[in-house]
């Protein structure tokens, strides 16, 4: 032992990723989990647990591990036929349509986020970030350097963007606006004519619009969902998305990436070639899962959407009743897509919870039951919380909310 | 159009992935396949196809697609199941022994070379690397700014390392050798009095050892496969792999990085957070395939790897066999281990041939055959054979690279 202590080892971790890690959803969530009673009652929501995938999806993944037809590397811009079949899906909604050349297959809709990042990341450049919004964005902007503006939401509007905090954000080195359609935390999707604005005011900013449309298939309140490829024709358009969200099968990684070009503009801007040049040096989603892209998503029925938005809309009116009886949460909007309720948090109830962090911390500890902080969402003193479980337990859940503010409340310690 | 030619756009895309896509192994392999004729004979060696794999790592596979148990997120630094699974395997054949903790799964082992390569960079640092070697070790350290030293081989010794050219390119700012073990693309495998002199020279100089092992199941020469990590008593090992090699299947994206400690060095110097936190900002493998880890790793028969070192060797016999009458090729050594032959090429045999790159190129042109530059693996003027192809193919193969040798000697055009 004395001899390899003597030597001095020429080697030592990299930094670099400190501070974009601590930003992550997994960070936050893994910390929360670590401060649950293993032994207690059930943790919720229960982890690593997804709802089940549909059968024709399953099906065409089974189908390709046994006719070997993705067993091997794929191009590094993603396979053919996945490329294609995201191009055709894509344009059924799609005024200018998609060429399979525009689609490239990620590792997940994470590894979308990455590239869109990575492709357009440059000294002193800034990007406006929705607050709230998915970490992933965070993450990968801090990790390449880039400074985050974040623009605001209308809760009183049902969380449209504010258009206004956008224009006071951008300057000459903003050089896209991110938006998330349907929004995860918020809950809502964006109405054709709020997207035409958004797409209006990016032009007159001369910046790009990335739509992260990942939850495109947990729809189910009045607003249906629109792509934001309708408005290539405005301004370009990056769009992402996956499977993970839609299927419920975020372990299979496989996503995308597609350019919804104006007049050639990311041609001649290199967006094109960047994106090639970092698939190149970067990993590529299974070809297993790639290979059966075509038939998930043509063949799944439409009443495996259905089901699932009917299971997700009374999971979101029960949540959302129970939580008219917590006087410190308040949910401005019943929720119309994704599987959250986003509720603020009126600490002035309480008597001993500092704030969204402290309130999460607690609640995991006293009553094995996880709620995001809004913080981890970049929104301090809002709770995020998973209504994505059966009847009884999503019941025991509130019921366990409900209990802790009481106990927490200056009522109950008058 | 006009309207939006005369938008001054504020984003364009970023070169920093440029020069290392330029140098990767997809690159040059796209550019050779491109040369060919899609109309012409058939295009050897076919591409997007594998040798078929074990029923074992199927079925594992589908178990975990159907039973749903790889369809939520893993933990970024992997599934427990799979990484237990990879700790205990490895540990069959070493006497210090891994806990799962130590393992990491990756994205393939391309991720696990990238985060070795990430967790190690640092400003102004070195790293010594194989030449001839695999691109992606070159690729990543481009992209990370490292500086890279090239160590050489000893044909005439069965390409053995030259540990003197090793001790000559380190200095103080060298922080990690990286091995290959089996070679690709020198095809032989490490003695364990060789690996020995590694350790003790990487200890010597105050440098860990990097071993890529993807390869350890394709022996099929007379020296057995010897792992790194044996030497961990004596220098802090990394150990690289991946089920892509041994089970046909590097479209499963799944493999792992594993740290054979010395006395905590790993943990002194910061190691292992800072994997921890490369991982939980970038992508993750597929947990459907991580789920079927611990099945694939215990339960595929030796009987599999049996037939496939025997279906391998016969192929290095018949290349082999068949270069001896093709003077402008030489093969030092006849593979013991990995799927390719590794020839030098001798120019001056040829009338019209400038380079390695040029007879590739030529090649591809006018037989529909793809042989990879020595180049693309930082050996000019040297040449990779694949020879993992069903006999007769195989035979096509080497009566077409024999018919272009010939047709292009000074001979021939005298």
């Amino acid at each position: 032992m004395a001899t390899s202590k003597c030597i001095d080892w020429q080697f030592s971790g990299n930094k670099a990723a400190k501070e974009a890690a601590a930003a992550s959803l997994g960070t936050y969530t893994s910390a929360i989990y670590a401060l649950c009673d293993p032994n207690g009652k059930p943790i919720l929501p229960p982890r690593s647990e997804s709802p089940e995938t549909s059968h024709t999806a399953e099906k065409a993944v089974v189908k390709a591990v046994i006719c070997g037809t993705g067993n091997a590397y794929a191009p590094s811009i993603g396979l053919p036929v996945a490329k294609s079949a995201v191009a055709e899906y894509l344009n059924l909604s799609l005024p200018k349509k998609l060429k399979a050349d525009d689609v490239f297959m990620t590792v997940g809709c994470k590894q979308a986020i990455e590239l869109a990042v990575d492709i357009l990341a440059k000294p002193k450049a800034n990007v406006l970030l929705p607050r709230p919004g998915f970490p992933w964005d965070v993450v990968r902007s801090i990790y390449k350097n880039l400074e985050v503006r974040n623009y605001d939401f209308i809760p009183q509007k049902d969380f449209e963007i504010d258009l206004d905090s956008v224009r006071a954000l951008a300057d000459e080195n903003t050089f896209a606006i991110f938006i998330i359609n349907p929004h995860n935390p918020n809950g809502n999707t964006y109405s054709e004519a709020h997207l035409k604005q958004v797409a209006e005011l990016a032009k007159e900013l001369g910046i790009m619009v990335v739509s992260d449309e990942v939850y495109r298939w947990t729809v189910f309140g009045n607003n249906p969902f629109v792509p934001m490829g309708k408005f290539s024709s405005i301004v370009p358009v990056v769009t992402l998305g996956s499977i993970s969200k839609g299927w419920n099968v975020p372990g299979w990684r496989t996503g995308w990436l597609a350019l919804h070009d104006l007049n050639g503009v990311f041609r001649h801007t290199k967006i094109l070639q960047s994106a090639r040049e970092f698939l190149e040096i970067n990993s590529k989603p299974p070809t297993v899962i790639q290979a059966a892209i075509p038939t998930i998503l043509e063949k799944t029925p439409k009443e495996f959407f259905k089901k699932r938005g009917s299971f997700l809309k009374d999971r979101v009116d029960f949540g959302y009743s129970k939580l008219k009886h917590i006087p410190s949460l308040t949910c401005y909007m019943k929720p119309e897509a994704c599987t959250f309720l986003w509720t603020k948090l009126d600490i002035s109830f309480f008597v001993d919870i500092e704030d969204d962090q402290d309130f999460c911390n607690k609640l995991a500890k006293e009553k094995n039951l996880v709620v995001l902080p809004g913080i981890a969402f970049g929104q301090k003193n809002w709770l995020r919380h998973s209504i994505d479980m059966e009847a009884s337990i999503l019941e025991d859940a509130f019921e366990r909310l409900k209990s802790f503010c009481e106990s927490h409340s200056i009522e109950a310690k008058a």
